[in-house]
């Protein structure tokens, strides 16, 4: 490796180390931290992010990215480097470009708007105010198409953000995606909304923590998450957590009155966290920008694959449903698998985007990627965003919002100034499905398997194609070179279609 | 406050604050960090600290000392500042010396002998091999003479150490202190070893983790500690950690067939974190030098005053055994109280320091101390410390040790270059007692008052006395605000002969 290349990785890997040590800070926030920690806790994180932002900007490693011939238009640098070095280059400089080519006034603005923002929308939405939050949003608007218009002059202000949760994808690629996907999906919710509806009572019976913990732990060792590189809390929100290279944690919450929450919010986050702990892009790039992941979508479809394609399958719990209803007893006492099975894939268009089944769920996402796309370009006012909420709720999901708490007030991302985020969320079950299609063709008695209790085939499969590469391809090159095509919601489709029809019968 | 003051505060806070994030790493570590985390955490611990280093030893620091008349012989700095600001002063440059006169080809050198002699020592004590660990031990003392030198060219080297961690005091001022010790521990030993040994089997029953923790949980409560701003966690050895001005948590750990183990140390942790918490030199100081303990053995005054003064005295009991009993039941059921009061005041000579009684524990600092001091001086060789060992534990404590695991290979610290650093855990139970007797000319029904629960009193006591002050004193001027009288071990010697002649009955 040139020496050049050897310091990159180096200082690289110092603002890794940086960034984990915020990770424990926030996880531990987030965990169990005495709650009059709080204030001081917000000064310790403010410190480690000026500390990572530091060195994340440190004018050496422009220098070196130059001498390693890596721009903007040629971010892999010089053709004689080994592909892994040009893949890493890539990866470091979309990284150094978006972490150095916004001014830091409008950095600093944007933080004291969208903290505002945030504030601002927890009123908003504990009291149904639209109203109150509008001005909040229009200048969160204002200075999200700043930013974007720092990040790549000239080019439209959405296809940068996108870019920046989905490297390589545009508005008309995620449009064109998603037309499709919302005609079929509107297709199969009026297929299932002509049958009976299921009765999933049988979820409802009151399971104590300590059952639903011992459940959960369980779960993780059976979908193979090393238990020597993380480990499972409880916090208000599930989520996963990076804090070392070795150590992936995740989080789930334990609802009295209705444990499967916490088996399937286990089964996503350690999908999350098996991702991230197969990132393996060679001992040369451990802990470094080459071992991220490929994109949100990408992280999004390994929890989707192991919560809904595997964990949601009749499979799996013909190997595991005895178990579960002992560790869960008695609760399930009597239940038959199949109404289990049926019972945790009921699908009924809801309000709630995350409460929302697998075949809703991509509505929800397509209603948000058509609004915040508007009002990005301008096609929609922020005052006219409930009234345009409310129309397509209706032609989505056939459902009437009444208030905006339940509309467009749900969601923090806007007021936090994500726009371009939702759509990750779509495209995570899409690549899942199309990952799925490809592993059957590896390995044609999946079904089997998994119902052997051998998820470790799955594990394996997912881990040398998708995990190990972290982000030596761009997403749209990692799905040609897992399936051997481009991303097709054909496959998603098809997919809900083949289970559904089994399930309501249509 | 003047405009260099208050530079000066915010600079402490910033090192203070890095030191909390450097708290919580090391926390997580010892509690419930994934096991193969550990290399990467031992970099982010080594990335802290040097980050904590730096911003201890920036010359700005130094600069406004200066500018505010703080010198190493006037480290109050201008006599026209308040006492406050004298205070802070004293303890900052204390502090700024400390950090800034060695060095940094010296502490990195210490540092790696330091390190390879822990590896030594945990080699040697396993094989109770003293040879192999003698040369490192010689590496580190001298070491540690040469940084004493550095410190205070000039002063003995013994005098430096045992200023670091208890500031003002020298070997002749705990010479004095502890021959007296000696002579009156060794006393009461006898009179305890001619009357019958008391039987403390009642003890060793079994208790599951669980009801410990409840134990644990609950005695936290009955002294007072506040859960918003702390918790408890499990550990290999129990300690206390503070994470932040808010935040000061403890650990312990359930040994199923000894449960008053958990219990002693969650109340002896408990005095740390109520000491930490209770620190609290006015807002302006909040969370700089001034908010530090007074020293070693002033913070270990509170974790013995609970643990012993209190939590071992038939008073506490009187109110609280019942509940114990019903919490640990049924390992209790039965047991009268007095007899349970009798066995967790056991006294015999041990080997080990750790598992040593209240009275008997003195007699194994004074044999560190008289070796330590020795080996210092040049009185001793390292290679005659298994013999010299012998013959004090002989002559203090009438045992005879066969093997240096339990003689000298015991103890890590001076492997570590704690030299100085033991006699602090006899003072500490020194200014314990002398305290107590304080307490009770002010509150001359304390018995009475801790028999009815009411453990407050004696809390608000040494809060407002003890706590609050943080570093505004140094110890030894500390305890004559408090007690009106110097250091006198007369008061321990007191309290254990009242305590133990009822015991024992002599």
């Amino acid at each position: 490796m040139r020496k050049e290349l050897e310091r990159l990785v180096e200082l690289d890997r110092e603002r890794k180390l940086v960034a984990h040590i915020g990770a424990l800070l926030g996880w531990d926030q987030e965990t169990g931290m005495p709650p009059k920690a709080v204030d001081e806790r917000s000064e310790q994180l403010a410190l480690v992010e000026s500390l990572a932002h530091e060195k994340s900007v440190r004018p050496e490693m422009g220098e070196l990215l130059e001498k390693l011939g890596s721009t903007t238009e040629n971010p892999g640098g010089d053709a004689s480097l080994l592909p892994v070095e040009r893949a890493y280059l890539r990866a470091l400089r979309r990284s150094w470009d978006r972490d150095t080519k916004l001014p830091s006034d409008l950095v600093a603005e944007f933080a004291r708007a969208t903290s505002l923002g945030q504030a601002a929308w927890v009123q908003a939405k504990k009291n149904d105010d639209f109203a109150s939050f509008a001005p909040h949003l229009q200048k969160v608007l204002d200075l999200i198409k700043r930013e974007a218009a720092c990040l790549s002059p000239g080019k439209p202000a959405y296809d940068v953000l996108l870019d920046l949760y989905e490297p390589g994808s545009t508005e008309l690629s995620i449009r064109t995606v998603f037309s499709r996907l919302r005609r079929d999906l509107v297709a199969i919710l009026a297929k299932i909304g002509s049958r009976p509806k299921i009765d999933d009572s049988i979820l409802r019976e009151t399971v104590g923590e300590a059952r639903q913990r011992a459940a959960s732990d369980w779960l993780m060792d059976v979908l193979g998450y090393d238990r020597l590189r993380g480990r499972l809390d409880v916090s208000a929100h599930p989520f996963t957590t990076t804090l070392g290279v070795d150590d992936v944690r995740i989080t789930t919450r334990y609802i009295p009155g209705f444990f499967p929450s916490s088996l399937f919010s286990t089964m996503h986050e350690t999908g999350h966290a098996l991702y991230e702990l197969g990132i393996a892009p060679g001992a040369e790039f451990r802990g470094t920008e080459l071992a991220e992941a490929a994109s949100m979508a990408v992280h999004e479809s390994q929890s989707r694959f192991w919560e809904n394609v595997i964990g949601r399958g009749e499979p799996f719990w013909k190997r595991n449903f005895t178990h579960l209803a002992e560790l869960v007893s008695p609760a399930l006492d009597g239940v038959r698998r199949e109404d289990f099975v049926r019972s945790i894939n009921k699908v009924e268009p809801s309000f709630i985007r995350t409460e929302a089944d697998e075949v809703t769920y991509g509505l929800h996402i397509v209603l948000r990627f058509e609004l915040e796309s508007d009002l990005i370009a301008g096609r929609l006012a922020v005052r006219d965003v409930p009234e345009a909420w409310r129309a397509k709720a209706k032609d989505l999901l056939g459902l009437d919002v009444r208030d905006d708490v339940r509309g467009c007030l749900q969601d923090v991302h806007w007021s936090a100034g994500l726009f371009g985020y939702f759509p990750s969320y779509a495209l995570g079950n899409l690549y899942a499905a199309q990952f799925a299609d490809a592993m059957r063709k590896d390995i044609p008695d999946l079904d089997e398997r998994v119902a052997m209790g051998d998820n470790a085939s799955v594990l394996e499969w997912l881990r040398e194609r998708v995990h190990a590469p972290g982000s030596f391809w761009l997403p749209g090159e990692l799905v040609e070179k897992v399936t051997g095509s481009p991303l097709d919601p054909a496959h998603f489709i098809d997919y809900l279609d083949r289970k559904y029809s089994q399930i309501y019968g249509f």
